[in-house]
């Protein structure tokens, strides 16, 4: 058998403030051999997220970084082409963090293997995957949403937040999405079904929110920080909760600046709390049949933005960072045989 | 019956910064009438708090300004001088917010009848009162302390402080207090029992508490916010759970300026969250009889700074505001006959 060429995307240089494609490199290199309780995938699909940006910096953090030269890491759906463990075997789909390349060697525990069901199978990266377990765990259970609350969330046409929109309003919950531009508007309109959108870079986000909140924010499901975060912050309720599930206007900040006072939080008794899907993963299996439940329900609809060709992940990655995507950003590897 | 004089601590003028004595004045009114339903009570004692700098200001918060010209604001211990409910007669000790002045008129119900047994009655100013109530919910209900815990308080001697940094103890907690100067550091160790103590005024604190908490910080108890608080954030542990019961240090602050970043909940999946004692009104008892038995078992210890006068009280004020009090800082107006 011919020896398998791998390519990889790899990170060639930390990147000071906003990153561009200079900081990755696309080398190739024999694909790896699995080693004993390991699997060998073919990477189909990959994805770019917003927590890539941080491996790629050196500061402290809750995982480690990236090394130069190592492969991005990702999440990645991939299929199965040898594999030395009896739970997997060649053709299963599996999902995983496969990183920026077509082959990958990973512990078979380390991988979740997808039902063959699965439609389409890239679900796994995003509303049944840790995006939508993101969702799912951060609102549920950081935010305790309840009927009649009023629930903002930013970043709301991205992978997470339009996931978030769509499981307040089952919860009962009056939705307002904050997104830029007017077609990520008119898809937290139509296909979210957002009760609120809120244009921030045509419209004047203070005013949007005092106009659409007149009963003020019972739940805010932060994904920005930064000033979209300060002007949610002016709208809270006593009792309000706050979920930080990302602050992307930071991440490419050479200097962040503090942004809130916790004072704040005495006047509207009011909770701030950080989290991590990955603390969820004894939960994953409750959140993955409740999602597909909704899917099959029709309760829940996505989009999928999509980049062809792993060679393109820098670019796709840099546009996400952007806000370019519409929809879950995904990069097509190779197609299923 | 002559007509009995009030003298009257009123707020002249809103302080921008930090406040000076002239922002206050002291007037002579003829004492008020209770009303029906009401109480007519001599005050005793006076407290000041940190609280009545935001009552000085228009800035929106969770309680209405003190208007200029009206009496300032104050928790006092007055004897009931004449009553028109039946729950209460002359003689009784009550607490209340009775303000700075030598007599208030008050409705019944908004106004706690001492145990005769009470010794000092003062206790009801502060461990047996809202300042102790306000250690116990704010450490127990909002921070959950679990056994082992690193707690960390800063403005750890003041009055709330001493007592969350004792409860703590009772916990099985270890205590860490951060106070200014080496008579507090002295008190924290000697009379409050915190395991470690550091004098911010004249330690590096981000390198005593490095050397302090060895094993990160579980719970932190905040007071005053601002640069210590950063100091403290800085050692947090993954799921470490911050009350904000103050902000001490940027209430005199003329532009207060953003002092956290979000994100750092984020990486410590932790929990920051703003609380008043108001809120728990209804388990009052609940604290006030805990409290009592601590105190009555020799758990719990205190130490009261007495200024001697009504017209003293601006002083006593604002010698708080910059941290000269030793103990619960209390003001006497007049003897208990």
């Amino acid at each position: 058998m011919a020896v398998r060429v791998n390519r990889v995307v790899t990170l060639a240089s930390r990147p000071t403030g906003f990153p561009d494609e200079s900081n990755f490199a696309l080398v190739e290199q024999p694909a790896p051999e699995p080693g004993p309780g390991e699997v060998l995938a073919r990477v189909l699909w990959t994805s770019v997220d917003p927590y890539q940006r941080g491996r790629m910096s050196e500061a402290r953090s809750y995982a480690k970084p990236v090394q130069l030269g190592e492969e991005m890491t990702a999440q990645s759906l991939g299929e199965v082409v040898e594999s030395n463990d009896p739970r997997f075997e060649p053709g299963d789909l599996v999902v995983g963090q496969l990183g920026w390349q077509d082959f990958a060697a990973a512990r078979a525990g380390s991988l979740r293997k997808l039902p063959r069901e699965l439609d389409p199978p890239t679900l796994a990266l995003h509303v049944i995957g840790t995006t939508g377990f993101t969702a799912y765990f951060g609102l549920l259970d950081v935010c305790g949403p309840r009927p009649g609350d009023t629930v903002v969330v930013s970043g709301a046409a991205g992978a997470v937040g339009q996931i978030v929109g769509q499981i307040a309003k089952l919860m009962g919950c009056r939705t307002v999405g904050i997104a830029g531009g007017p077609e990520k508007k008119a898809d937290l309109l139509e296909l979210y079904g957002y009760d609120v959108a809120v244009d921030y870079k045509n419209e004047h986000v203070r005013a949007s929110l005092k106009e659409s909140c007149p009963e003020g924010v019972d739940v805010y499901f932060d994904n920005v920080g930064g000033e979209i975060s300060a002007a949610v912050h002016g709208r809270l309720n006593v009792g309000a909760r706050i979920a930080i599930c990302g602050q992307i206007s930071q991440y490419n900040a050479e200097r962040p600046e503090p942004s809130f006072h916790p004072g704040l939080l005495i006047v509207f008794r009011a909770k701030m709390q950080g989290f991590l899907v990955s603390d969820y993963v004894h939960r994953f299996d409750e959140a993955a049949r409740r999602l597909a439940r909704w899917i099959a329900e029709g309760k829940l609809r996505w989009r999928e933005d999509v980049t062809d060709g792993l060679e393109h992940a820098p670019r796709a990655f840099l546009g996400m960072l952007r806000g370019e995507n519409r929809g879950k950003a995904l990069v097509k590897v190779a197609d299923h045989h």
